[in-house]
């Protein structure tokens, strides 16, 4: 089969055997906001056209290819969900004279007790992806990115979740408001980062602590490189003593870059972390394609 | 004397007589960021030469002008400080063949328990016209804006203050973050605005109640129109959650446009609410001058 995790600027394609063995693997600036006119199906073929004239004719994708910007929106799956609930609600598109037919993943909806919306997509693949490894009870899995997800899985199911701007917002703050003025990016300082990340816990709210970035660096307090790092400790701060739980082990899953500094400020809250194999999304669409197969 | 509440983006210069009565008043979109080349005095004198023909000697400014970016960086005065310690610390700039000369306010600074910094330049003058009206006694006083300022005063002196950067954060999230493209200004909705203040209350922080905006808007449970006001109430409702007393009168000082939705929302959060005279600058710059005169 071909599994195909389709960003909002990147595409991966995966080439599996039948026991879920990746053989080939492709990378492509090729994300959803790049391709034009619609033409998904062109942009597919150009990078596995070799894997279908080799005779592959399962092709699932997950991510934002799914959305309202991509090739066909698949409406929200409603939480709580496993891999039976997503693979029954699989999309289908097919194209061309030769009647390709490729498969989409839907995102997943949740509601607070307040009422309020949450969603997610492509995140869900990754989440059936490593269900195996958590295997039953209860668990916490955190994805940080531009907007972070954090996951009550029970017993192989999502049960909810909730997205944090947190990624997003460093962005904004960064090139966009007067913080950025006096910030500039040498990499890591972890004294820094954990500065900010023990900032998060005091009183004062985020609002008030963002603006303490730009008078601790009026006064001298605060070097630029240094106050980049704060200000990435603040805010994954401020998302982790909202959401971590007090105790118990939160799975992190994402890259590198980032799971490193999550799980610095998680152990500083006191949390337990676990990192979990971030090609999770590859194992999670060749777990929906076999769901596939049992629904057909 | 002339007074002068010289911004960022504004001018304001003010003709007043021997007992503080507002005589003429100028406006100008001639903030600090629209003078060339440090042309300061070239500036204000285009607004006021007449004034200083007719024989006014005694120039007090305040605001941004006193900043670095401005004509003369005034050092910030330590907290607590009242009237004394600013007339104490005016400091002043003199140019040109008649030997003309400014007086300019210093900003303040505070720390607070943590030993965090914070800082504020052109409100302290705001809030030297209002002691008068506070009395004796312990104060909160709220200047809503870009950059919102919470102020504790205890007879006649600024004791400390809190800066929260919810206007600015409105204004990049609008215009920068993934919100602003499901978000139109359509003017008050009172209900989105009390909702997103409501909001602000519920568990889970504000990186996450962000997000919600983002994910009611694609449920279909927020209309664009109504989401610019939801997204205005949850700011300011969260910068209320922390500073807002829960007891006791919170003196509102600024623009009718702004004090308004703060008006609500406090109200919302239990707090009593005092207007306070929105043109306090003059009436502050006018007794900082008196204070220069027995200085001398």
């Amino acid at each position: 089969m071909i599994a195909v995790d389709w960003g909002t600027t990147s595409f991966r394609a995966y080439r599996l055997d039948a026991a879920g063995i990746v053989l080939k693997r492709r990378e492509a600036p090729l994300g959803i906001l790049a391709v034009k006119e619609g033409r998904f199906a062109e942009a597919l073929e150009s990078q596995v056209s070799d894997w279908l004239e080799h005779g592959e004719a399962l092709i699932v994708m997950s991510g934002m290819i799914g959305s309202r910007q991509g090739w066909k929106e698949q409406a929200y799956v409603r939480c709580p969900a496993g891999a039976f609930e997503l693979s029954a609600q699989l999309g289908s598109i097919t194209w061309g004279m030769h009647g390709r037919r490729a498969w989409i993943v839907p995102g997943l909806i949740t509601r607070d007790a307040q009422g309020v919306h949450d969603v997610l997509r492509g995140e869900e693949t990754q989440l059936i992806g490593v269900l195996d490894a958590l295997g039953t009870g209860s668990h916490t899995v955190c994805l940080p990115g531009t907007h972070s997800k954090w996951v009550r899985i029970d017993d192989h199911r999502i049960v909810s979740f909730s997205t944090h701007m947190t990624g997003e917002m460093f962005a904004i703050l960064r090139d966009h408001s007067i913080l950025g003025r006096t910030m500039e990016n040498t990499g890591d300082i972890p004294a820094a980062f954990d500065a900010g990340v023990a900032r998060a816990r005091e009183p004062g709210g985020l609002l008030h602590h963002l603006f303490g970035v730009r008078a601790d660096s009026l006064a001298g307090m605060l070097t630029p490189e240094a106050a980049h790092e704060y200000l990435s400790g603040l805010l994954i701060g401020h998302e982790i003593a909202t959401v971590a739980p007090e105790r118990g082990t939160v799975h992190l899953l994402g890259a590198a870059s980032l799971t490193t500094r999550y799980e610095r400020a998680l152990s500083a809250a006191g949390c337990a972390v676990q990192l979990m194999d971030p090609d999770a999304a590859v194992r999670g669409l060749f777990r929906l394609a076999a769901g596939l197969a049992q629904r057909n």
